[in-house]
């Protein structure tokens, strides 16, 4: 008694010191004001009312019915559109503080009417996936069980709204929600990743897909796939050249087992099919199959001299 | 001003029009009608419920005491029955949806009767899980954090029940429970698996366990196993069979340490040892000890020529 | 009607039951009492609190304002510190519950005031594990979002804390904490392991790290590496011999790529470099480049004959 | 130590004694079943939902925009119908749980559809009570304002509401809207009661209007005022004889101010006034004003000898 | 920018500074402690789960069971008595906050088993209260109607449990509930007036029951009745003379119309009755009917110039 | 099957007219746009911060310690100025839409901050009425027990900060705070009177006190206390006559028991005591006793024949 059970007040103080050190390194404010930045709960509740909007009677309220469809969707997206216009101006606005209030909110407008726009083609483009899932596992009983069950599925909602917003010049709101199907399924897809019609993604934990990668029609993946970046290369400065292509292509009806890693802009061609754990850096022609022993042997083979000790995704 | 800000009714109209080809191709109806399929939130109840059941003083309510165990049981547990008897009812619906309402009813209670007189053999099961944890992890210091604290011990939770249900006929519901635990473990675990007592999942992030597995008493794995099928086989039209078994048979006492892979219905002999990384589609004698080094030179052998070039689980 | 749906009674009794076998074969009281054991659920909310704590604009209350950024700390922090020290205090009270409930107190409120002081040291390496995040991958394009979207940092705030209740005598806690970083970003680092500043794990799903690795400063890991320990030693009587280092040492500046795994106390030397994929269970010298073909080339030679065939983490 | 702290299982006994008790006295079922009554908590939800739909900018969601309030009536309303249509079928039961269940169901829904279709004249009702408040309180300030902060107008938003489903035999649910209106405001309307277009009640504490009353068009009332029967007539059985009219008739235009009592099948005239705190069980001929002096020499006079001792509401 | 938008810090201040000056002059330590007194949202909870308790079916949870009822009563009572016991010793510390902890822990319990044991009984009482409502209501349609929707039995069911804590020495856990049914019925009723079984308050708002009233069995009350105390009665010095009986007794089968004003330790006979807006400060003989005029007339006689002027509850 | 089960649409189009109706009636824009109104969940969480930053260690949070109460008030109360000086601008914004939006930002900051300022004397005058109850209540057992139980004291709170805003020209927030206490206390005061210290109001339920009243200090009223306006006055051309004093003035240490009336600007002198049920339309002398018998006397009087037959508050 008569002393406070902690010190609180000088931890309190030293966190302070701390920040300042911080911001002033960052050349930060430390002036007063809010948080002027996007909000990871208030895309969590967007993209909860999207899903909806996309499978109304399978993700959206349990109460809901088929003849009162359209108003659920006319009422959520709505709402949910303009929650979203208002982080997409948090996020223009971190990109230049100095254009007018008014140019942001209407570029944000501008914007997020574009996104709403390609809504129906995604809804789409997500029908496909799950025909690709339902036909691509022996053990899927039916469309709904994929829609709902398969994690595979929940990261291509995710992929598929992150990359609309990534092509729309909003990364930091597309990482958000790629970061948060990654938390929720494991399975780790850069929002830049193209992605093409019927992609099947089964089981999917360790599943990491680079930026640049490009992905054609009706491929499938399976978990702990890499489709990684070989060592970025720098230029005579000494820095990393961003924006390079520098993931995979992967043709229409490739296939890719578990375990697999493929580095680089190399092409996999259709129809071809990489073996379980195979390490491939180099391109693969159309119709292949590529096991670890003949994956072993090229790399043993002088051709796979040239090929660097690092990579990176 | 004037005009709504976004376009909301043409998106609506063309989401509709999407949703209205989707129904028609998968042959369904647009009439009105409420969401007759099982809800994932409702099991997430009921698991949470059942977990309480199942170890009322480490999972059940935080002011529970002791001397009214029993109380809280009888209630939850009674409470949880109905609601998941209503799930059932859903599931055996979508299978046969022309039964009258009474026998589904009566069906899904059945069910449920049958799952809730499995609770105390899951609970003495899981006992021995948690038992194997604690004596197969040197950091374990009391069962009481193993049951806490382990992903693989909430894997076995979430497994034995669904396995469950998985066995009476339910595979939907027992889907969901699975993938579930999935999200939170990285762990997947068909619900098909067959999984005998003290059974220990190490870090679990990655591991797969297929459908038809089978798995002996006391085996332990560790992260980024997986126990998967080789390459479907296909009937004369080109048919996938289901239903054979096609994962592995894992023998009492066996190891697997963390990143092999195990596929096809191989046999890993009792107390055999799989090593890190291994790769393995043949069988292993009781007691062998199996390395990247000799699974390699099997593979180099003739024998192993007849091994498909890919696989899938 | 006339009788019950279920009979629950009977399921409640047979559960009471298995309760009781399994407390006598623990030795378990089954006396009346509430749980006197640590809860997740507080536990959630402390380091919630203290997410908020050290990165107040960032991870603190959407409406916070920069200008009362103390007021917020000063009371979030005093309420969370008097939280943790109830858990402490039960977390104590496990290893000696013989001890009087004073001494406890007073022991739990000095263990909370000692962590309390290591805030800010602890927001410090953050900002440097911020900063590697933000320099290592090109893709990130302020520290904000490294911040925000990046599981790897989430992985170390999570981690750092706990390691400081670990270095304290309190692992349950620790490991309790280490697991909901493990749940949410599939990175499971065990509290005991000692991270050097500047540590920055991409992608990160499967990385297992164990509690006596040691990692020196501005160490970058990538998804599915494991850090473990080779086969444990026993001792005479055939007991593990817990406590021992019997994990890898990283030197400042080392890079492990992606599904690595390095076992045992191997040293990887300053500015070393292991490609993807590799199997490491012997030292790499300072600025080495290890990959899968000269790994592969090292286990091949005599020495390599004295690895053990198993290992565990 | 030992024992249960509280006896707890023998006040479970006894409870269970005086349940028994109380359920042979009213001749009850003591078998299995669930609550087969209507709920609050559901009722609380669809009078929500109600009161968005009839001011969807002023008592809908805060995010709602007037572009799509269509799509927010549509879905919220078809929603608050269901859960209405399931709340009357469960009091068309308590009234004849002999009826086949998909007639009781047709009922609900016949009952359900009348009511919707009145909505839009409630609407109108509340207006021109809204308006009524706004002429009639000088220190109203805007339509909007009366509609979001006046007692009154929220008791008539559900005396409106309550007696609809009155009018349509459904007491039960109509009298638990008419006890949260009660609960909130302390205006105690009976659904039973009619009430004209235009009704102001201000402030409103302690409003008691019975079930037969009759109130006509722009009618204003003051705290403390009720409007209730006499004593009850019985027949010569001794029986009340219920369903008489026995509760006032206020013709259009009346004023009615604070703390006055009208009791009995009284009629007060067109545009006639009641004084504060006036007693009054006789006819008021219109335009008339009635004070308490005025009252209370009536009263005096030999024609109040026939007024009975006691009334009742 | 560069200052903050409100000068909280010295608002922060000048509170500080008020506080200080209240806690001098209240004689309070402004030493560090938590709040130690008892919380109304414990409360809250308490009384919630006690309500269920008492009538499960009813106002218990939605999805219990008949068959269950005892499993859920046996749980919640066991957890709201332990929740009721720590308010209990909060209170008993407020009266001696030098007791040892142990002997406050042990009042608390042992009054807490005495509230249980008295809830059987409680049940009982409120079941007649329940049945006069139904029998004393033409409107009253059922016993559950009437459990649901009348005011007077919330008051009553707060008022017997809260009534029994006044009478154990626990005034203060008592006011808290018996303010809690005043707020949500607008029913006075202070904890500690003794009432019969059978009571019904009808509409109930403004009904005030002062501390040391007596009620007898089958009483009945309207809105607005008050039985209040007069004038206070001061000893030689001046002070207050608490705890004489100063409200009136109503012996059974009372009954109280709306309005009326009951004052000071005055007896009403057994089957009397008062009239609407009485104003009674004498005795009433047994079977009596007051009504205004008459009660007017004593007023005006010699017999009536000894009443106080003033009066107070 | 085959229609909706509710013509939901028609309904909607319905409602849909008669809000066009009440639109064009009432010049309203049909244009798109969100609500710009204060919000009445806004302010009841802004009021519910205030009222723990006036009394933290009462009505703040439970596990607030006197030792970080300053840091939970300045945190605190900053985000609930800032909250509130939202809600001002949407005020602000009503009666003048045209104005610039940083012109009302500006001014919405300049008003929190003059709000802020009176928080420490709100404080203070909250105190004496705390003191006032506990002294005049001898039911009362401690200060603490006056502020946790009081309706009265909570009224008090609302009034005090509602009374505060609308001194500042903001009627409507002040209004909707006002109402809140109404709704939780039966007590209604308009936020315009004008209340001296030490205010007591006991029980509460029925008291309605006017706009321009105007209260001394250590004034103590009972419930169903009306202190009203006569009959308004309107000018040559009919209209109300707005803002003219027309409620009674209380001096000092007036006591006024329940259910009396007072109306118009009379005054109550000093330390004069209005008996229950007094109606009175008459100034009273200081020190004076009125009763219902000899306020009737004055009533027969001559003078009171300029009564007017009705009023209103």
């Amino acid at each position: 008694m008569g002393h406070p059970v902690f010190d609180t007040a000088s931890v309190v103080a030293a966190l302070h010191g701390v920040r300042r050190e911080w911001r002033e390194a960052q050349q930060r404010s430390s002036e007063p004001g809010g948080r002027e930045f996007p909000s990871r709960d208030a895309l969590t509740e967007v993209v909860k009312s999207l899903k909806g909007v996309l499978f109304p009677m399978r993700l959206g309220p349990v109460d809901l019915r088929q003849e009162s469809e359209d108003f659920y969707i006319g009422y959520t997206l709505d709402a949910a559109l303009h929650a979203l216009a208002a982080q997409i101006r948090l996020e223009l606005r971190l990109y230049d503080s100095s254009k007018p209030a008014e140019r942001l909110q209407a570029q944000a407008q501008s914007l997020t009417t574009e996104f709403a726009q390609t809504l129906p083609a995604i809804r789409r483009l997500l029908d496909s996936d799950v025909l690709a899932a339902f036909h691509g596992d022996p053990a899927a009983r039916s469309v709904d069980e994929v829609l709902l069950c398969y994690p595979g599925i929940l990261a291509m909602i995710y992929h598929r709204l992150a990359h609309q917003l990534y092509s729309q010049g909003l990364p930091l709101l597309a990482r958000i929600w790629a970061e948060m199907a990654h938390s929720q399924t494991g399975i780790d897809i850069h929002p830049g990743a193209r992605i093409g019609s019927g992609c099947f993604i089964d089981h999917g934990t360790g599943v990491v897909i680079g930026e640049t990668a490009l992905i054609g029609e009706r491929v499938r993946l399976y978990q702990n796939v890499t489709l990684g970046a070989k060592r970025f290369t720098t230029d005579a400065q000494g820095h990393l050249e961003k924006g390079q292509p520098r993931h995979p292509i992967l043709e229409d009806d490739v296939v890719v087992y578990a375990g697999a890693t493929v580095l680089g802009r190399v092409t996999l061609g259709q129809g071809c099919t990489v073996g379980g754990n195979v390490w491939l850096t180099q391109d693969v022609p159309p119709g292949a199959h590529v096991t670890q022993a003949n994956a072993r042997q090229e790399r043993a083979a002088p051709a796979s001299v040239a090929q660097p000790l690092a990579f990176n995704l």
